[in-house]
Order: structure tokens, then C-alpha cells, then sequence
């Protein structure tokens, strides 16, 4: 069980990035699959690090993630995560298969490895070919270094239609040896003209066993990544991967280490910080939107309620038009499949309470006008049923999400 | 169990209505709850038609709907629905309940009926108490007619944001007697600026048992009604009555009567017109989406993958931007909960096959693109492992959409 820990054991890093923590360099370069832009990138560790990933839950799983599981099967260890962007080798077959497997034979045979210590995975156009000879060329030439602005070409690498590059950084301690987290993510739409997914990427210093790993950044995606949407798709592609160096010699962290919760806390932050960063960056987004429920039965179902709040199309406009429209908001609570009662449910639009007890509030139009202005809106549910919480991310629904995902594929 | 029937057996009645089953009247009238167009209408049946009616699975339910769901529980008869517009009497607590019951009252007395054989339902702005001094003087001057027109009244009387009225009228056979079945509905958006609601009214001459009428109904809205979505929306006021005159004269239907499937085809057609004619008019729409999923394991599955993939604000935009883009229709398919074999999905756009056993097919983009230009598009999907088929509507999202929805309530 991961449990939530204090504010005070966990510091965000300024100008922090996956290359804070000890042992890790990175690289990003142009390989001509993508027109201008970067497109090929790797983060390498200089030792094996203890790895943990979590998936999309599409049925139609990109070929690059079954490479992926497979290598962290064989030991929970990976030492290069090697990323292309322009091409997602979805929907690419047999062919697209040995073209994943290929990725991994020329990154790892580069950077001297054994193949099962190499991650790969890809992120762009459905349904076509991988350009493996640019690909492999472009292998040759990554030359991975440290410093913040390696961690900056990694991900511009690893962009498709995201406008803002996405890092976050959290310090914590265990056993009083200083630990670094550090984390990278691409997403805006889920699948722009045929350009997916969501990716994350979170390196740390700490010492801990795989299956440790593993155990933390599930229940923490299941609270961060998995409570954003932009709108409502889930991509083939989807992929969060950490690994950790162990360079802070900490004793090995495990769910009875007396620290265990200021580790997950820091881990939780900087999965929290990239998802808000992903959300605000939504395709055509103007703002980003934070939809917390309290008083709900359990966590999961506040969250979930939550979830379907931020992801209503018709809450999104309304945001974006600056209307305190509450009656999308208990609509959309009463069409997801949690517990309530139709009487006892309050919505605050920030600090504008809208409904209390189901009953409109009189409330100041100007006020909550002036507020959604603001490029943060925060939107407060409480059930009164339960001590059950939870958050979600989302962002406004805009003429530019129409434009840029009604645009000609090619 | 309700069975297609063969199409011989129904046909289209060209301008026929609500009113061309035997035994109706309608009337729509002005009483000023909103600006200019009419708001408040009657369908007043000559005997005590059996009645059935679905509702909302929204958990926050309008205050009407309760109400009508006591008038139908107490003998399965109506002699009257009365709608207004403008108002949705939902989230007014204990005094919109009051008000339900008054307006239910008042039109009993003014039809001479007793109160349980009326319904009543309301539509609009949400969370506002109904102005019930403009309601009860417009009861007091409905004065339902026959003809054409006076449905055409009606029709306008329980519009919202809808562009287009939306009539439905079919002829079928139910011992050698013609039975008609005629439809009017209204909804474009599920919560226009809190203008809300999907609303179905159906009449019949045939002659049928209230439990078996409820029975064709229910089936019936699983595959027509709740495969419809314009935003994935569901509103608090969602409802569709049926009610059956009898005045055809034909032996009462039940599902072991011969002609049952007749029966069955006839309302299961109009309530799929109605269901096309509100997708078609969705917020914005330029064009009518019809996905039609086979090969699946089972018809509900096969439905259910449909409507996920007529949701996707993705595949909507790509509709309305004129792209064959396949890999958001696979996508959309992936995330769904139906059984797939990921290498065996075939897709089409029209009559342009895009892929082929999970693979891309060289098409041609022209013929696609002038393809999606008309104003119904349908993509058909085969997953190739069951014979499960099923279908549903929607509509492309479009920047009227958002104009629409971001637009402030007052």
C-alpha cells in the first residue's frame, strides 16, 4: 500500500531533470524521420538499474512494447531506454515486430550491451513502416552526455504535437543519503493525426529492488497518469518506464523501509508534476483544469468521478467559454458509475461555491467569470457520503483542438 | 426476445407524424418561458393507451421523470403527455418535485382525466425553479388537433438548441389490420448551456398489453436510442414514451402472436429514424456517422465497440476534416471492452478498404476524401471472430461545437 506522505520530506529541484539524479546521461539528435525536429533519443544508465514500466491498456499494443516487456522480464534491469518520435511502428505487423527487435540489436551492440538491458519504444504515424535505415543511422551517432541540456534534447527527441518541452525533479532522503527523482514526458493528443501517445520517463538514484519499484510506480500511475485525460483516447503507444541507478546508497528501499513513504512521495510528485504538465499541454488547450471529489466512498471512486468530470466535453467548453456551468458538472458526476446521493453533493468553481446540498447557490456571475480566466481551474466536488478523495487533470476543449485534429493526415 | 423482421413488412408513411396512428391529437403552444418559439405541448390520446416509457440512467434524475414513473406504474395507461421547454425542472429539490406535480394536476383537470394517466416532462435550463405561473395558464390553453401541422407544433414546442424538427412514421401489418407508428424527438447536444435532454415520443394504433409494449421498448432503445451520442453526454431529463391506442383493431400483440416481429420492426425502425435524425443534428454537426461493427462475439459487444468508436472526439474530427484516418478508428476499437483478436480487424471508410487483417491497405486518398464529403459517412468494422453485428450514431465535431457549448449560459 503506498500511502501519501508529508509535504515537508519531499523538495522540488529548480532546473531539474532525468540527468539529476546520479548515474544517468542522455541524448537527443535528428535523424530526418521527423521534418526539423529531433526525433531519435536514449537515456543510458551507467550501471544496471532496477526498472519498472507500466503500460498502455489498449487491446492493439505497439510492437515496440512487447520488446520492451520482454527485456524487463528477463531481470528488471535495463542500463538504455532508446526512443524514436515520427513513427509509432503501430499497426506495422511482423515486419514492425522485427523492426523493434532490431532497434534494441543496433542500441545495444552501440552502447556495448546485453540486449535485454535495452528498452525501446516509439511514438508517432500509425500504420506505416519504420524508416529503420534512418533509425539505425541515426543509433550510430547517439553520443549520450550529462547536463541539463541533454536531458532538453532527449525531449525535444521525444515530442510529436506537444508545444512545451515537460520535466519535473523532486528531492527526497532515505536513510539520510540525499535521493534524486527526475522525470520526462511527451502527450498532448492522444493520437494527433495518426501521432500518439503519452510517454514517461522517470529516473532516480535510489536503491531498490525491481519488484519494490514496480509495487510503487503502479499505484502511483493508477493517481497520476491514469487520472489525466486530453480526450478520452488511449493510445497503442503509452509507456511510462523508471529506473533506478542505486548511486545513493540508501539501504535498499522496500514497503517496510522507514522510508519507503518519502520515496513513493517523491516518485508521486514527479508523476503528478509531468500528468499536470501533459494535461495543461493538451492539444489546443488554453488551460489546465484539476477536478478534485471528496466525500466520496472510496479514493478509487472519487478519483474516477473526478476522471469523468475533467473528460466531459461539455464541462471542457464550458471552461473555455468561462462559465461557471455547474450543471455539467453534477451531470457528468451522475452519468459516472459512482456512489452519490442526488441530494447531498457541493460544487465549488474555485473559491465560487455553485451547489451546496444539490440546491443552487446564488453566487456572483462576474466573480466566477474573472476566475476561470485564470489559466488554472480548480473545480471542487464534494459527495458527502464517504471520506473518499481524489484528483484528475484535463484542459479546456477549443476551436484549436478541432483545428489542429480535423487536419489532413499527410 | 425481439427479432429483426424482413423489411417487406414495414414500410415509410412520407409525411406522416405522431399523429397518424388512429386516436391522437397534439397541440404546441407560446406561454413565454422562452423568447419566440413555442414551449409548451400536449399529445392527448381519444382512450387510455398503453403506455411504456425508458428513462435516463443518469443518477441525477429531473424531477418529472419520477413523476411520470408514478402515472405509468399505476394501471401501464395515458391519455396525455405534457412537455414544456425551457425549463428542465432538474436540480430544484423539493419544490421542483411540487411543481412536477402540479403541472401533472393541471393538466388533468384540464383534460378531464385522472392525474395517474398523465405524464409529464420538461427540458431546458437546469437548476432554476420553473416559472409555473407562465406553465399553468399555457395548460390551460393547449387544445390538441389532428393534422399534420398540429405535430409540427408539438415538434417546435419541445425543441431546444435542435435545428431540425425530427418526425418518424412507418406503416406495418398486425393481422392483416395497418398499424401505424409514428415518432417525434428531440435533442442536439445532451447539455446545451444547460439546455439539455434527448426526448422520444411515440404513438401507435396497435393494440397491446402495457408490459409487452414495454418489453418491445426496452430492447428496442438498446439498439437505436442509447446507440446514439453526440458528446457522450447524458442528461438528467433523457426520456421516451411510447403509448398504443389500440384503434387498429388487430388481436393484442405479445411476442408469441405471429405478427409480432412485424410489430417489433415497425417501432424499431421509427426508433431508429429518430435516432439517425437526432445524431444528424447534433451540436454543430455537419455530417451523420454511422459505424457498423461485425464479426464480433456477440451483437452487444458489437455495439458497444460501435458506439466507442462514433464517440471518439478523434475519429469525429477526422470525419469532419475529411480524412480516411483508420488508426483512430482501430484505436478507438482498442480501448473499447470488446473481446479482438488485434490481427484480424478490417476496417472500411464507405466503400474504400483502409486495412485488411490489422494491415494497411494502399487506398486511395482522393476517393476517400470526396467519399467523406457527403453527409453520411459509415465506417464498417470486422473483427472476424464471432458473428455478432450491431451499429450506431453520431456526428462530426466541428467548431461550431465549441462555439455552441463555449457560449455563456445567460
Amino acid at each position: 500500500m503506498v500511502e501519501a506522505s508529508t509535504a515537508e520530506q519531499v523538495i522540488e529541484v529548480s532546473g531539474g531533470s532525468i540527468l539529476s539524479p546520479a548515474g544517468f546521461s542522455a541524448a537527443g539528435i535528428h535523424t530526418k524521420v521527423k521534418r526539423k525536429r529531433k526525433d531519435l533519443g536514449a537515456i543510458i544508465c551507467d550501471v544496471p538499474a532496477s526498472s519498472a514500466a507500466v503500460y498502455t491498456l489498449n487491446k492493439i499494443q505497439a510492437a515496440p512494447l512487447q520488446v520492451t516487456k520482454e527485456s524487463i522480464a528477463e531481470e528488471g534491469k535495463l542500463r538504455a531506454i532508446v526512443v524514436n518520435s515520427g513513427n509509432a511502428n503501430s499497426c506495422t505487423g511482423r515486419q514492425g515486430l522485427e523492426d523493434a527487435y532490431t532497434m534494441r540489436k543496433n542500441s545495444a551492440k552501440k552502447f556495448g550491451l546485453p540486449e535485454h538491458q535495452v528498452a525501446v519504444t516509439s511514438t508517432g504515424v500509425i500504420g506505416e513502416a519504420m524508416p529503420m535505415d534512418k533509425i539505425n543511422e541515426g543509433i550510430a551517432h547517439l553520443e549520450p552526455e550529462t547536463g541539463f541540456e541533454r536531458a532538453q534534447d532527449f525531449n525535444e527527441a521525444i515530442m510529436t504535437t506537444d508545444v512545451a518541452g515537460k520535466h519535473a525533479c523532486f528531492q527526497t532522503w532515505v536513510d539520510n543519503k540525499a535521493v534524486f527523482i527526475g522525470g520526462v514526458a511527451k502527450g498532448s493528443g492522444m493520437i494527433h493525426p495518426n501521432m500518439a501517445t503519452m510517454l514517461g520517463f522517470v529516473t532516480t538514484d535510489a536503491a531498490i529492488e525491481p519488484a519494490h519499484l514496480q509495487t510503487a510506480l503502479s499505484e502511483i500511475t493508477n493517481k497520476t497518469f491514469n487520472r489525466i485525460t486530453i480526450d478520452g483516447d488511449t493510445s497503442t503507444n503509452d509507456m511510462v518506464v523508471v529506473m533506478a541507478s542505486g548511486k545513493a546508497e540508501n539501504n535498499p528501499l522496500h514497503p517496510e523501509h522507514h522510508d519507503w513513504n518519502a520515496f513513493v512521495a517523491g516518485l508521486k510528485e514527479t508523476c503528478e508534476s509531468l500528468s499536470k504538465k501533459i494535461a495543461r499541454d493538451g492539444e489546443g488547450a488554453t488551460k489546465l483544469i484539476e477536478v478534485k471529489v471528496e466525500g466520496a466512498a472510496t479514493d478509487e471512486e472519487a478519483g474516477q468521478a473526478a476522471k469523468q468530470i475533467v473528460g466531459s466535453d461539455l464541462v471542457k467548453t464550458a471552461v473555455y467559454g468561462t462559465d461557471a456551468n455547474w450543471g455539467r458538472v453534477i451531470v457528468a458526476l451522475g452519468y459516472s458509475e459512482v456512489e452519490l446521493d442526488p441530494d447531498t453533493v457541493d460544487i465549488s468553481v474555485g473559491p465560487v461555491e455553485t451547489l451546496k446540498a444539490s440546491t443552487p447557490v446564488h453566487f456572483s456571475e462576474e466573480e466566477a467569470k474573472a476566475y476561470l480566466e485564470s489559466d488554472t481551474v480548480e473545480i471542487t466536488v464534494n459527495l458527502h457520503i464517504g471520506s473518499g478523495s481524489g484528483k484528475a487533470w484535463g484542459c479546456d476543449l477549443t476551436y484549436d483542438y478541432v483545428r489542429i485534429n480535423a487536419g489532413y493526415r499527410t
